[in-house]
């Protein structure tokens, strides 16, 4: 595996990368950024991922998310990849490209899943991508402490960082999100775009769902989510069904319902630094 | 005077928002973003305006520049003008714009001064938008303290900033930079810049050269500039004619050599809280 680095900027007593690698997973060339505090040689830090949301690539957070002091301070490494395959396959194909069409489908729409239908099932693989093919190039390629990794993410995001983690619970020392679609099987566009990559069976879906996985028995020691109360998707979300089965499950939710705030980077931003010491206390302690 | 609010979004305990007006120093519709912290009814904040480098909006700085943390804790609102004039000016003809064919020329290059040469005297009088007609703006229509202002921007804007405030020491409580075109005279693509704003009578382009306007007379009680050594623009900038002409004139200027980082946001962003702390002991002490 051979990693190409496409830029590498100081920033905040680091280095922020952007990097790209041919992925199996995917069968095309995948991007993501990494910032990477300075450090004494040979230490190994923990690792925080995080996930994007709808028609966001790497760059999104890594410009907007003000998180670089807050990782320089905590000594923590922070991974942001893309939320899709994209552009021409290794093949010389194109990949499915549907952004023209519809923001939450196909590009920049992965769902952190792997798709099983056509035209998808070929580079849809999102789920094997972030679980396993991303981890393996990260610890291959910086120094990471693969023993202390923690995820967090936004929206389509959040709904990854949890189902990853529900599904993986002891991979991780700690899962939070910004404003995660936490019940998707309950809203109707969200079944489509499922039903699409993976078939109408529900059972295939149940997986993909933060409150479908806690319903099956899932469980984590403890969850941090920010929502703003002024978030234009905020039906589409459902905090308030997270809490309710993370209640019946008993797993501890800390739900922040910020008051004034949408969906966006303005938001994410002001809450980044506080998630990123929330994750540190947990990766560090 | 109308303002058109075009957004408003909560953002660190404060207010991110983007303003348009017709300007009638630039005669054409002229954007800008505003953050104001939180604060008690009647109180006045102090007002800390950061001009922005060549091809920018407002937007490069509120998206990238993590200012709002600071500007926050502080209690300090930041304006943040646009570069130029652009787009259809206000009798529906086009302003010129020359962006397709120069980055550092016509549309997001204003370089903060008065035109007098055709086509582009109509409406490239961003000194006059910036020195005059913006600050009533902000004075009518924000809680601004107008006895506590404040000065500070990056590359081109570097330059707008220590121009501006070199005119007009008697109206800021202190000036600020991030990588400035500080002799712009002694580089030969900007004199041509210049020349085409202005014509090529030498004593029309000093009061736009930081260097020359101190070597001419002009003080500042102090200035602090950060400068990347790794910034890729390094000779066309001159922090080292900068300072001779500080060191010349008795100006004590604190410039900070920051090891490695270039000349984007990923390097500003690192000293913005900085920078905002320096200017809130001024603004604020």
């Amino acid at each position: 595996m051979t990693l190409k680095t496409i830029s590498q900027q100081r920033s905040h007593g680091g280095t922020q990368g952007v990097y790209s690698h041919a992925s199996d997973a995917t069968q095309c060339e995948m991007t993501f950024a990494v910032y990477v505090p300075d450090h004494a040689p040979g230490v190994e830090l923990p690792v925080l991922t995080y996930l994007s949301g709808l028609t966001c690539t790497h760059a999104n957070v890594m410009e907007k998310g003000e998180y670089r002091a807050a990782c320089a301070e905590h000594g923590i490494i922070l991974v942001a990849p893309d939320t899709s395959p994209r552009g021409p396959d290794l093949n010389g194909d194109d990949v499915p490209d549907t952004s023209a069409d519809e923001w939450d489908f196909g590009t920049g729409a992965g769902f952190y899943l792997d798709a099983t239908k056509e035209p998808w099932a070929a580079n849809y693989k999102m789920r094997s991508y972030i679980e396993d093919e991303l981890p393996a190039v990260i610890a291959q390629n910086f120094p990471v402490d693969t023993d202390r990794c923690s995820i967090f993410g936004h929206s389509m995001g959040g709904h990854g960082a949890l189902t990853v983690a529900l599904r993986h619970p002891d991979r991780f020392r700690s899962v939070s999100a910004f404003a995660p679609i936490a019940a998707p099987m309950q809203v109707e566009r969200r079944r489509e775009v499922f039903a699409r990559y993976l078939g109408s069976d529900e059972s295939a879906m149940r997986p993909y769902d933060a409150v479908a996985l806690i319903e099956d028995g899932a469980r984590l020691p403890e969850l941090l989510v920010d929502q703003g109360t002024a978030d234009e998707f905020l039906e589409w979300l459902g905090p308030e069904k997270l809490q309710a089965a993370c209640d019946a499950a008993g797993i501890p939710l800390t739900l922040r319902m910020q008051d004034g705030y949408d969906h966006g980077y303005f938001f994410i931003s002001t809450f980044m630094a506080d998630h990123i010491a929330w994750h540190a206390a947990r990766l560090n302690g």
